[in-house]
């Protein structure tokens, strides 16, 4: 079988380039480069859990423009397993994606099997969600891992605390740089970039610790770990001001797990470059769709009968063709299309969003921007996201894996 | 809100062209002409149960060349309401489907409600599969709920009996007569076609008798309803080689409920012009696949590091790009994408059959073509095949509603 679409990776090496710098806030533009071709910051990834963006399809991905998805070495490590995609010509071409990857680490799925893991210095040992096997992550597994699945950007192995709790996060952090340097000693494939990921909670002096010991072994970018997994927005945005100037301007920053697009856009202001995350692809799943001024619900009986698409003037597919009515109908109905055109919309918005970000960086202009965006934008308040965290949090719980 | 692609429909009215003949077989090659567009035949008409052909979008479906899908009145009616979705435009747009679609009348699927149904001369009681709730059919109600779908053929009420049930079958007759006369009557949309349903089960003389009576009303077109729930193979080819040189020719024939691949080409054989089936697309959801060579069930371990195609040689999206191990993987691990690419390969499948047997018929060499098909293609066995069918009757009356 010859998957079409699919180029043959060129040696080309990693490399960013800092294009645009904003006057007024720590906005940049670049562009990163990888074996499988360029990504324009900044950028958001969808997350393709499994091998798969849920719902999409690689065309509808490459239509939407997404320049980058995120893969997940815990679950891909369990199921079909690395040596499978391996054998089968890497994770790109098994799930027929030509455009770069980036690969988590495992460590954060790891660690929110809150009953079932046991960490060490030398790393952590945990029972799979699937089958309750017995597996062990140490530094070295995470990157032979992650380059059987031949990611264009690999992540080390980081210890995921609370991030409000000081001292939990002050002697992990010990280890989290232990096990980034062991690493980056074992990384081995010249074509993947490896990042570090700083870690630290919310606390000033640990993040500038960490920043200075990671920077200090010299990787390929730096991921922000242990950040919107509970603290308030207003302690995570403190933390990246109080860390971003830390940071070597030339390498890209990518905050992990993040979000929604109120989020990308006052992250952006703080010098963020990537971000990951599931929210559109789960939202979208249930029912809740992204549009200028905020979240709908598309379960709400009050669209029953609306005519309109989901956002008037968007250009993607699901408005182009269909109805809140007829999404609601979907939803209501359990019909996997229904998740398909929400997540497709979704998905569409977080990259027009970043889109024009990079457009008004480029222009000098990303403040009135930002302004506008979040002016128009109502989102969900703080005590809905609370309830949403928790819900989560109890959800991923019972699933045992994020 | 426009929906792209939603030509308006011209007034023009229903029709059915015979193009060709075969010599050898009752095969035979045609054109419907609809409001919406033109239906080559023989052709199969995936379901769109709710507004939606499982899994799909109507972009995939008319880039597979489907010429017509199926709505079930029931299902709709129920939910989201036919006067919600006439509110909304008529199914067409409704559901961004441009080309010609058929409506059920609801009669399979009320009568498959065991508990839950009461019949009298008049129409039938029944509540609903999702909340209980009573409703009625009657043959005047069935036309008016079609009527507001806005579909381009619809069906008339019929009551649909155990096919190997000779009395019951009998006494059925009369009343689904009945209904047919009221159908006819109520009927008043020019520009929508409306079918009888020939019943009378297994039984040569029933079927003879409902044949006379319902060619003599004069309707657009002819299903067969009664088939292809229970009885044998045999038993059912058997019954339409007495039907079909009953019906008039120059009227399309339409086999309701049929099939799989092999079905097709032994009914195209006997005469028929068109097919509906959940077959491609449930079977595609629970990850079985059709080859030239049988159904491939990818969930079997085999196919767990298969670097091949479902089949060599498909110009399907799914065979173009995916390997037998990725799609073993997305259905193992329940993701959307492996029910998506699994259906869309199973449409591809028995649209591309039907193009080949429509073109063998206008070549003169149907035999020859079935025969080859037959000879290459394993059907799974009788004794699967009943227990598939005692599975999904069981699966059904679980869940109150086909």
């Amino acid at each position: 079988m010859t998957p079409e679409h699919l180029s043959h990776p060129s040696p080309a090496p990693f490399s960013f380039d800092l294009i645009a710098a904003d006057r007024s806030t720590w906005a940049r533009a670049g562009v990163i480069h990888t074996p499988h071709g360029e990504v324009p910051t900044p950028a958001f990834c969808p997350v393709g859990t499994q091998a798969t963006v849920k719902a999409l399809s690689p065309r509808e991905l490459e239509e939407l423009g997404v320049p980058m998805i995120l893969g997940n070495t815990y679950h891909l490590y369990l199921r079909p397993g690395a040596e499978v995609i391996a054998r089968l010509g890497g994770l790109h071409r098994f799930m027929a994606w030509p455009r770069p990857i980036l690969t988590d680490s495992g460590g954060f799925q790891v660690f929110s099997l809150e009953t079932l893991r046991k960490v060490d210095d030398d790393g952590v040992t945990f029972r799979s969600h699937i089958d309750g096997s017995e597996h062990r992550f140490t530094p070295e597994k995470v990157i032979e891992i992650q380059e059987l699945l031949g990611s264009d950007i690999a992540m080390v192995l980081d210890e995921c605390p609370n991030p409000l709790d000081y001292d939990y996060n002050r002697q992990a952090l010990r280890r989290t740089h232990l096990w980034a340097e062991r690493c980056l000693k074992a990384h081995s494939r010249p074509s993947q970039a490896l990042f570090g990921i700083v870690q630290g909670g919310i606390f000033a002096d640990l993040r500038a610790e960490s920043a200075r010991v990671l920077t200090g072994m010299g990787f390929d970018g730096y991921g922000i770990g242990g950040l919107s997994v509970g603290e308030t927005k207003e302690e995570m945005l403190r933390t990246l001001e109080g860390l971003m100037p830390l940071l070597p301007a030339h390498k890209p920053r990518y905050l992990m797990g993040v979000g929604s697009p109120e989020d990308l856009i006052t992250c952006v202001a703080r010098g963020v470059d990537l971000f990951d995350c599931v929210l559109p692809t789960r939202l979208g799943r249930n029912g809740a769709v992204f549009t200028p001024e905020g979240r709908l619900n598309l379960r709400n009986a009050a669209y029953r009968e609306d005519p309109r698409p989901i956002q008037e003037g968007c250009t993607c597919y699901t408005c182009r063709n269909f109805s809140r009515a007829y999404l609601r109908h979907l939803i209501i109905a359990k019909e996997m299309l229904g998740a398909r055109l929400n997540t497709l919309h979704n998905i569409h918005f977080l990259q027009e969003l970043m889109r024009q970000a990079r457009k008004a960086i480029l222009e000098g202009r990303y403040t009135a921007f930002a302004e506008e965006v979040l002016g128009r934008y109502r989102p969900t308040d703080e005590e809905a996201r609370a309830r949403n965290r928790a819900a989560f949090a109890k959800a991923a719980s019972e699933k045992k894996a994020l």
